[in-house]
């Protein structure tokens, strides 16, 4: 698939038919996640590939713990109807763990080290363009609690969950969301 | 270009010819960058294109000073010799710059939203795979302070610097950088 096809027509899904997602189909979109930059090289992602029900239906749960916890704090009352059955759906959540200790030199600012999530970020998109090209759906998903994720995925203590990202075919149409003008967002100086 | 090709063989580059970009080529960039996904579909990137000789001097002094901060915090003597005259080489330098109230649910989240950097990481990695099928090299830096980056862009208080992306014509042959096996990272469950 041509490049700016994949980049302009990537959707993101929220609904999954159940076929199985082929074994070299996954190792397709590790292998582009792989192949993102990242600071001085560190290759600061691993990969945990969820096919299990049970561990599947413990996402889901914390993810709707979570949104319990967010209505109370936010009074965002919409989020009662934020579907997150997609995390049982998918036959495939791939998770996307962190190493904070290869953010490259940005581990000296203040403010610590975020090189290792933008690596991640960029691996995770260029997986998201790759399942679009072997046409998957998939949905990147970050809202969970890091250290309850890392329980669930028997992550150790000093690695940290960036992402799960839900892969599978698409159960319909993907709705088409639109994007601002980049020039609305552009200055030139 | 193949999306899989332009994956596999974008390769940063650290030394730039002179040639201008022609502004269509920025506009197709910026275009890819936008199509990234972002929390809620918050868009939380705003670009600013700097071809200003005087700006990506006083960008390299930021970077100079950040390094020798960094030698002294860390004793990474290498530091030294690494390479930051691209800044000033650069034709262009692409700063994108992200909005932390457009983050997300994960703003309620205890150690604050990084969902919108995350976004900013999905959009340059876009731009990146834009520049490299386009026949232009680029490299993602995020070695600054980010205060005093907002202060040479003008970036207002509340916006966050995320990263810069310096763009141009490779000079030269763009070293290929391996990778170790996507399936040595990733485990299965």
């Amino acid at each position: 698939m041509d490049l700016f096809e994949a980049i302009k027509n990537r959707r993101s899904c929220r609904s999954f038919a159940a076929d199985p997602v082929p074994s070299d189909a996954i190792e397709q979109l590790l292998e582009a996640a792989a192949w993102a930059p990242s600071p001085l090289n560190t290759q600061p992602w691993q990969f945990i590939v969820i096919t299990d029900e049970a561990k599947k239906n413990e996402i889901f749960l914390e993810a709707d713990r979570c949104r319990k916890w967010a209505i109370e704090e936010s009074g965002w009352t919409w989020l009662k109807g934020y579907p997150l059955v997609f995390l049982k759906e998918a036959p495939v959540i791939i998770a996307v763990v962190g190493d904070p200790k290869k953010t490259g030199v940005d581990m000296f600012q203040e403010e610590g080290g975020v090189g290792y999530q933008l690596a991640c970020a960029a691996a995770i998109q260029n997986l998201l363009l790759a399942a679009h090209a072997l046409g998957l759906g998939t949905l990147w998903f970050t809202f969970f609690d890091k250290p309850h994720m890392r329980e669930i995925l028997n992550v150790p203590e000093g690695k940290t969950p960036v992402s799960l990202v839900c892969v599978g075919k698409a159960s319909g149409e993907l709705p088409s969301v639109p994007r601002k003008d980049a020039k609305a967002k552009t200055t030139y100086m």
